[in-house]
């Protein structure tokens, strides 16, 4: 890793800057394929699964007794497991459900919000080398918990043709109601236009790579909602004298390892600290089977000495990283001051693995600066609020000439008038 | 308006369709505004507003002494009731802070979220025949309250060169802190990329014609967050015998004078509502100063007849209007059943023109059908939520193993590794 000293504040952001992430040249690529999903259904989705999975399906979903079958394919310890991060998971989404209150703005004049369920959800688990069964009990608890009527899964089938028992054991798990063997762009067209066989939604969530993330872009604008823009994973430590240098090695290295783009920084003050990270880095990265993936991400990444904490808390504001890691002592007193950053991870005792597995928190987060304006996936992304309102003949014969000033000075007649003809038969009737 | 009786429910979706909105062909125009705002920045700014609003400026920011010098130029009529609209806006935004809880998912492990601010956020407001000030409350008092750092506003010179002081009295009364004299594609443009004289922002809010649209996609493709999508404005009523047909066709007009492509549509179980309706519409009309725009509106406009109550509710769910009214007896059964709407009206004294200026819920809303995913603007918009987490050792050594086996299932060893190394410690010390 590269060691910048004190830099200077103008250079934070060159310095500190992204791999661009632009998906405007998958564009074309995206729309043939959506084009073909909206003329052909399947049969583009057949068609697609050969070229890019390189498997011959003849169905898009999965069978009900493959995924309970999945069960009896995995070892009892990696089950039990999955039941207590979700147990967690659960518990932590169960508690953002909110009150609505009504609120009387002026007498007789009442207006509330209701939170309901979007009714159909799209959830897309990436396949590649691993199967990323947390991706489905990020996604899919929220999404049952809300109460999303229909809970579909799309994730791409391996080589042999199958999905790994372990996204299908948390598909059962969580309650996914149909599970489809389709991944990549198609699987999202699938899922924005709807076939015979996959149902249209409403909303997509989920990570993938760079395909998947522009076919989400194009979803998006034929006006299906998406969960939040995609780019590298990252993590930002921000550490002390009293962090452990072999475990903030150790969070670096977790990071690293999830792709050659990903994104790792330290920001200390503690210059001492420095050294003993390097060296464990070194040691910790020799034993790992990811290694070369590890190696070629810290050749990007950088460790930054800073003059103080301050300084530190506003790097990591400017910077807004998806996983902020705070290792010092006295942490409440920068707890206050982070403003931008997807979820946060304090003490020596929080690894970032914990959160992305079994906390509680949601691991589907904003990257790439996202975090000044997104929040990560939580309960909320799967319902959306309606406002309400009702007003009293009292309330309206108040708020009435009010509305009847504003709309005229907008120059919208019949917005007034809609208040005056009710007016008018109040006074009547009185 | 056409009526149509007892439409089979395979036919919802086609007559009910939308005017289809969309914006992809404009995508050479808003692309080359941003590439010169991109190099140009301020220059490319004065020049498209020469272009497009036939206004030369030399400066984009309005000065504070204009804006001060609008309350002058306002009755005190329309300034009083700007006052009380503000307030109730205020009111029913205020309450929607939500507290956050400490979580303990499992023993040991304390997750919980915070809500911030974003720091710098851009308000959209449109030029045009009328000054669209009720725009700047809804937008500009939950930006306010949810302590965004940077307010900004753009909104186009009129032909005269200047803003309609009820725009910068409704600035100064929320505390807008800058007001810039840019619109369409550029000054969205502007506040995506920044300019010397404009703050690039986080994320732009507010309603605009299809080259605005457009201009805030693209805005999001280059990772500025925005509002939700846009499209012309729509109103459903469900009526039944107790609805006063005066007030249903003042309620229709006050949509259709939006413009030509407004959506509107009566669903009613009472046959005999419809022929008042019809009568009201033709009368009222007559007095209406926009009465060409609202009677070419009304052309494309439908009043459906169903069987039900039950029907009604069901077609208004798979519409999913943007304004939703009411005006039934015993509405509290259909309330329950509402799930997709972006705001609702209920009763026969609750205009929606109420909801635009004064009642105190968000105007601002999912036109579409996006209300199937998307919610209003509210306090939520502006602000964004951060996780946090932190695990006590106790905590760690009772869930670190779970980490660790599924970890090493997704084949992430660095991932448990980060585990591994502290249960370590934890145990050499105990």
């Amino acid at each position: 890793m590269q060691v910048i000293k004190y830099l200077a504040k103008e250079s934070w952001n060159s310095v500190l800057t992204r791999p661009i992430f632009n998906v405007d040249e998958l564009e074309d690529a995206v729309n043939l394929v959506f084009g073909e999903i909206k003329r052909d259904g399947d049969k583009a989705l057949f068609k697609y699964t050969l070229q890019y999975d390189g498997v011959n399906i003849n169905k898009t979903e999965v069978n009900r007794a493959d995924i309970d079958a999945s069960e009896s394919m995995l070892d009892d310890e990696l089950k039990q497991a999955l039941v207590i991060a979700a147990k967690n998971i659960r518990t932590f989404h169960e508690a953002q459900f909110q009150d609505s209150e009504v609120i009387e703005t002026s007498e007789g004049v009442r207006c509330w919000r209701k939170s309901t369920a979007i009714e159909k959800v799209g959830l897309y688990v990436p396949g590649g080398s691993a199967p990323l069964f947390s991706t489905v009990l990020m996604l899919g608890i929220p999404a049952k918990l809300a109460g999303c009527g229909e809970v579909v899964l799309c994730t791409p089938p391996g080589k042999n043709g199958k999905i790994n028992p372990a996204i299908l054991y948390a598909c059962k798990l969580v309650g996914i109601d149909r599970v489809f063997q389709v991944g990549g762009i198609q699987a999202i067209g699938g899922m924005a236009y709807g076939t015979e066989s996959i149902p249209k939604v409403h909303k997509i969530f989920g990570p993938g790579n760079q395909y998947v993330t522009a076919a989400k872009q194009r979803a998006n604008r034929i006006g299906v909602a998406i969960d939040m823009p995609a780019g590298p994973s990252e993590v930002m430590i921000l550490a002390d004298e009293t962090a452990e240098p072999e475990f903030v090695a150790a969070d670096l290295l977790s990071q690293a390892e999830h792709g050659a783009d990903s994104q790792v920084i330290l920001v200390t003050w503690a210059e001492q600290l420095i050294e003993g990270v390097e060296q464990e880095l070194e040691k910790q990265l020799q034993a790992l089977s990811r290694r070369d993936v590890a190696a070629k991400a810290l050749e990007n990444s950088k460790i930054v000495l800073v003059k103080s904490k301050e300084e530190a808390l506003e790097l990591s504001n400017s910077y807004a990283p998806e996983h902020l890691i705070v290792s010092v002592k006295d942490e409440g007193l920068l707890i206050d001051g982070i403003k931008n950053a997807g979820s946060v991870f304090l003490g020596n005792y929080t690894p970032e693995s914990a959160g992305d597995y079994a906390s509680g928190t949601n691991h589907t987060l904003p990257t790439n600066g996202a975090a000044k304006a997104y929040s990560g996936v939580s309960l909320d992304s799967f319902m959306k609020s309606i406002s309400f309102q009702k007003i009293s003949e009292k309330g309206l014969l108040n708020l009435g000439p009010v509305i009847e000033i504003m709309a005229k000075a907008e120059q919208l007649d019949a917005h007034s008038n809609a208040v005056t003809v009710r007016l008018n038969k109040i006074k009547l009737n009185s």
